[in-house]
């Protein structure tokens, strides 16, 4: 029998808008590494307009920049992450895992049933975890 | 601070292929209340041909078939969900349950932060689960 997988998506919500999601995290990733976002936009083979709208729903979202500009000055300007930027590239890499390593779980179903006996153990383990508002 | 949420999507692949998500789920549960294959795509505002080809697909990568048709007779023909077919239903339901479960455990975080931390505990809380391949 074909092996069953369970395969996901996943994207950081805040006040109910979509924050940051694979697309998001992978253009800052692309600025950390270009330094300039055009240069970001490009490796993406996004327009320049879809980046920077992103970045600017980005900004609009969230309390803390994510990235700073250096407009020109000698050597021209650049963009940059901020620690904050750095870190939600960081938690998202880590919650990617993360969720990789809950849905791994099921890996070694074949059938409906065994994913129905492991969502069973999983409910339980989750149902011991301790309280999130302790 | 806006509150922050991980939403998520899932689906079940079968030996690669994309077996069974939301939308063929529903479709499923449409044929079960409807008992035929046109007046449930119509409830999901769906092309016949859309319902038939996901149909196919889910028959062409399941062991099992999920959906019986009773061609014509007294009163005309139907389509009726087979016991695997409930099955993946309920399966589908509640792994969409189990993810919520999971990821409702971040619904307390109000920075990248308080991610960054809830990530570490839930890692931790994987890792003592037991081996998969007993």
């Amino acid at each position: 029998m074909d092996k069953i997988k369970i395969d996901s998506r996943i994207w950081i919500k805040k006040g109910r808008k979509n924050y940051l999601g694979k697309g998001r995290i992978e253009l800052l990733r692309q600025i950390q590494n270009e330094g300039s976002i055009l240069k970001a936009s490009k490796k993406m083979y996004m327009s320049y307009k879809a980046a920077w709208d992103n970045l600017h729903q980005i900004k609009a979202i969230g309390e803390q920049d994510l990235i700073v500009s250096n407009n020109g000055g000698r050597g021209g300007g650049g963009t940059y992450l901020t620690p904050e930027g750095k870190r939600a590239i960081e938690v998202f890499d880590r919650l990617e895992r993360l969720k990789v390593a809950f849905w791994e779980r099921f890996d070694s179903c074949q059938s409906l049933g065994d994913v129905l006996e492991k969502i069973i153990e999983l409910e339980a383990f989750l149902s011991n975890l301790p309280d999130q508002n302790p």
